[in-house]
């Protein structure tokens, strides 16, 4: 068969579209003695249109704080981000420590200081080790090149195993258009409460409202469908630069090149938001919770994210456990509105429960599907039409015993004098 | 310091008011080769006021149907209740079962079939073996006795360790009132999936209506204030029988001793809650999770909940970890209304942030805290005068380990042919 996608994949990150360059240094800010790369910045040559999407958490990280306000104020043509420390709770210290970094690759860039996004992720609470970042930062910029596209996507890695990144080309009109991203992740028991960044460079034409627009579109179609109660940790963040050097036209509003735009952003996100399940602290399968029959919307969505955020199904995945029983519980105390004896659970398409009863189907062909490392639990409300899909995990006791103690972050900080 | 609590611990569990009688018996409903209690009934030989609370689940298992049809329109004076089949979505079959198990009590007690309550504990979705539980009814009946309280308080464990009961005697005017209560829990992580069951008698003289308010207060106070997010199992049930034995006149509205009997209630209520999150599954720490300054109720809970249902936060506290910073994250998604800089957390009273920011005890001190079997979060938001308090548990790597497979279940249920 054909491959249908018009999204061809091609190599570079977020190095991949036209005019980005990128850089990655290690600045030893969890533990000066690691090697690892820690410290990355992304940067458009030529000025760009940029949108993004922020924690909804009350409680935001001082880079957040910065890169709205930021975003909202100028024209951002870069992104300077860190992994190791979040830099949340960290007062007014942590805002100018924000602000100081934006000031000094400003400078290096020849740009002005709001054109600098920045993004932090890591322990929450502690200052950031300044004195360790500050003297890396025209390190950085001295260091950027069209082929470090991959050394970000590693640089803002914290507990995910692998770098998430994806580029790919697709014709918009008469041209041909690249876009590129990068992504990190973290625990997804409770997606809510990983950070989450995304980074995404295109060198489409487009104008600001449109791509504002789009970005929502598709964090809400991607990244929110992992984000199980709609909740965000104190960092998330995702931010799209594109700087038009494709040499396209401006399309205009609601025309075939805005909304392949927006398609490709939806699969380039989507990608990104499925390999931060993938990679979810100690998960071992990849479910897709799908709700039919849902009366509303807001009732599917209910529904697929009571299951997907329940910690009792979740473990039962794990055990490679087919317990539709839990599954109909967790159904039961969403909140939307069901009736038991109408409610169908499939699994792979094979009927665990119908009716709100036991299906016929033999435990053991429902018990090796669950041991596969990816399966789609179906969940048929019958009362409706509205249906929603979210992307979850298995959840691991190795979750639990990774996620005992962030302890030396404090005795790191100890040793830096910053507590 | 002289005990100033107005209620004397007395022996006998359910069984220590006068009139009431219990037994159990091993039906080998789980397992046939397994001699464990699990099979019970409390008998009072006087009518009853009677009144109860049910889950909130919109799936509700089949004696949870039956039970709060009966206490509507009968004056209840029996309850028998089993462990290891919650008979939930069993359909028209699992409603059948449920009747026809009250319809043999009553016709040996000589009671009405409405007179019956039926609760029932254990896995979802797989039909009652009553081929094993019909014979052993008459049995359980004729082994009543007023001995048996704590045999009662065994036969409804589940994932339990040990069994949970409380009998208090108290002066209510001038008469000596007596209340005795067990109960069962199981897994704390989500509390809202473990099936709770409480059974009160008392031999206090109460009118229905003030009963059925002081229940649901009492309830409110304390099974509640661990179930996280207000919904409940598809099986949970509080039900309470008062058969005015004490000899006390029935009390006006108001009264000092309706006041009294309330009292009483919380009381042994909120020492049965606390003992199933002392008891949840594979727990080692209890957690007051205390919420201060808030600017309304709801604000309160939504924080306290958010925080106590967290499983970052409790992860950390598994692992010794005084991590605020998760803490002051899950207060930031509770989508109560606060603000960062206002927020003070303490660990038994030892600052660990204020002002959302790093306090200046030393990180030993609060590590040594949150290492005990016990500690008290309290969060002042700061806004406000409203308060909420929950408790809560830790969550450890064995929790998830328990909890991976109900299998043998259905292992069993194919033997006894029903599935």
């Amino acid at each position: 068969m054909p491959n249908k996608s018009p999204f061809t994949k091609i190599k570079g990150g977020v190095c991949a579209p036209n005019g980005f360059q990128a850089a990655a240094v290690s600045a030893g800010i969890k533990n000066p003695d690691d090697p690892r790369l820690d410290l990355a910045l992304i940067y458009s040559e030529a000025p760009c249109v940029a949108a993004g999407t922020f924690t909804t958490n009350r409680v935001k990280a001082a880079p957040v704080k910065v890169s709205q306000a930021y975003m909202k104020a100028d024209q951002v043509q870069a992104i300077v981000a860190n992994s190791g420390n979040a830099n949340a709770c960290t007062g007014v210290e942590g805002i100018s420590d924000s602000r100081k970094t934006a000031k000094i690759i400003s400078k290096c860039l020849g740009l002005r200081q709001r054109q600098i996004a920045i993004c932090s992720t890591g322990v929450i609470g502690l200052p950031m080790p300044m004195t360790r970042i500050e003297p890396k930062l025209p390190e950085l910029v001295e260091n950027l090149s069209p082929k470090n596209g991959e050394d970000v996507a590693r640089a803002i890695m914290t507990s995910d195993t692998c770098k998430k990144e994806i580029s790919v080309a697709f014709d918009c009109g008469e041209h041909r258009v690249r876009i590129g991203a990068c992504a990190k992740g973290a625990g997804m028991i409770c997606p809510s409460m990983a950070t989450m960044l995304c980074f995404i460079t295109t060198d489409a034409n487009v104008h600001p409202d449109c791509l504002q627009k789009a970005v929502q579109e598709a964090v809400e179609m991607s990244f929110n469908r992992i984000t199980i109660d709609g909740d965000m940790s104190t960092n998330d963040t995702v931010i799209v630069l594109a700087n038009g050097q494709s040499g396209m036209p401006a399309p205009a509003r609601n025309s075939e090149e805005c909304r392949k735009l927006r398609e490709a952003l939806v699969y380039v996100m989507t990608k990104m938001a499925k390999s931060l399940v993938r990679d979810g602290e100690r998960v071992t399968k990849f479910v897709t919770v799908e709700v039919k029959g849902a009366k509303t919307y807001l009732d599917a969505k209910k529904v697929a994210e009571a299951v997907a955020n329940s910690a009792l199904v979740k473990s039962s995945w794990n055990g490679n456990d087919p317990n539709w029983g839990r599954i109909i519980h967790a159904v039961g105390y969403s909140r939307a509105s069901v009736r038991e004896e109408l409610i169908d659970i499939h699994i792979n398409g094979k009927p665990a429960c119908l009716g709100g009863l036991q299906a016929k189907t033999q435990m053991e062909t429902l018990r090796n599907i669950v041991a596969k490392d990816e399966f789609t639990i179906t969940i048929n409300l019958n009362r409706g039409n509205a249906e929603y899909e979210v992307y979850t995990s298995d959840l691991s006791p190795e979750y639990i015993d990774f996620n005992r103690s962030e302890y030396a972050y404090w005795k790191q900080a100890r040793k830096d004098g910053l507590v």
